[in-house]
């Protein structure tokens, strides 16, 4: 079940480094494209960055909205995931021709991803220059979400079952599930 | 073995989200400090960025040599790398504290940290607001390399051993390692 999870708790989501889905809306469409290209930049206030590349149609919608979401799947959507970062949303709808369904976010248009295990809502804190040089994108959290079967005492917890482990994409549609936990020493 | 990795490739050391360990040099100094929040940005030329706090000893030095490397630790080197986060090297050589050996680069005056198994070197392309108002910086990497034996076919193959996965910090020195290998359909 989705359930909210505390802003200064947020980054735990990516701070494993999985791979995203990013979800926007603007002028009546909505979109969903993959991105491993994200991470935390801040704590609490949350705050995170990811790569848009200019022409997709993210890049369009994140541009006329300034918001977005950032989604993480399981491995057990690992072929929609792949098929979501190659294919474009421009010219159809790519929550159906994925499959996806799409749940609506508390503060931003953007739609959540059913299915995943965490929710980041965002809105864009303006850069215009490193938009525009690097396609780099900065954000804060406004809202976020996590999947309670996956999540105890603070943090990630994947005991329950592999097909709930985020996944981490090296390139070409070969990614590596999150894996074993360990605890290091304290120093 | 530490094999030189072809520039284009260079994004593949970091797109499945591992934690680093950044060194610095500079003033007659060296620092190492684990990062968490650092990603790929580009591909070719490759770039990343990576947050380095304000008031760090490592943001001292990447300050003044605008350089720096971002390494890849394995498994075997979890609790250092944990306490390389932890520690600050302002009043310590923590080098030595850690039990760490710096290899020359090659084209940085950052070292590299034995035993890890990827390697960045970096030149900061310099964004005076970001890297002041969110510590994110944004670099070029100028030379990469990569431990032979866990890279095979142009990517990361870590079936010889467990003790050669990276590492992905969860928080209070949790990680998790590179999982299973997963190869999604073609869309």
């Amino acid at each position: 079940m989705r359930v909210p999870l505390e802003l200064r708790r947020a980054y735990k989501l990516l701070n494993h480094g999985p791979t995203t889905l990013v979800t926007s809306a603007a002028k009546g469409r909505t979109n969903v494209m993959a991105a491993a290209w994200t991470m935390p930049i801040d704590f609490d206030p949350p705050k995170v960055s990811v790569v848009i590349a200019e022409g997709t149609f993210t890049r369009e919608l994140v541009d006329a909205s300034g918001e977005f979401t950032l989604c993480v799947p399981a491995r057990a959507q690992l072929d929609l995931v792949y098929a979501a970062g190659t294919d474009s949303g421009r010219d159809e709808d790519k929550w159906a021709a994925l499959g996806l369904k799409a749940a609506p976010a508390s503060r931003v248009k953007a739609p959540l991803v059913e299915g995943c295990v965490g929710w980041l809502e965002c809105r864009v804190l303006p850069e215009p220059d490193v938009q525009r040089k690097y396609d780099l994108f900065i954000a804060e959290v406004v809202a976020a979400w996590v999947e309670d079967s996956v999540w105890k005492d603070g943090g990630w917890d994947f005991s329950a079952g592999d097909d709930s482990r985020p996944i981490h994409h090296l390139a070409g549609g070969v990614f590596f599930a999150t894996g074993e936990r360990l605890q290091a020493r304290k120093p």
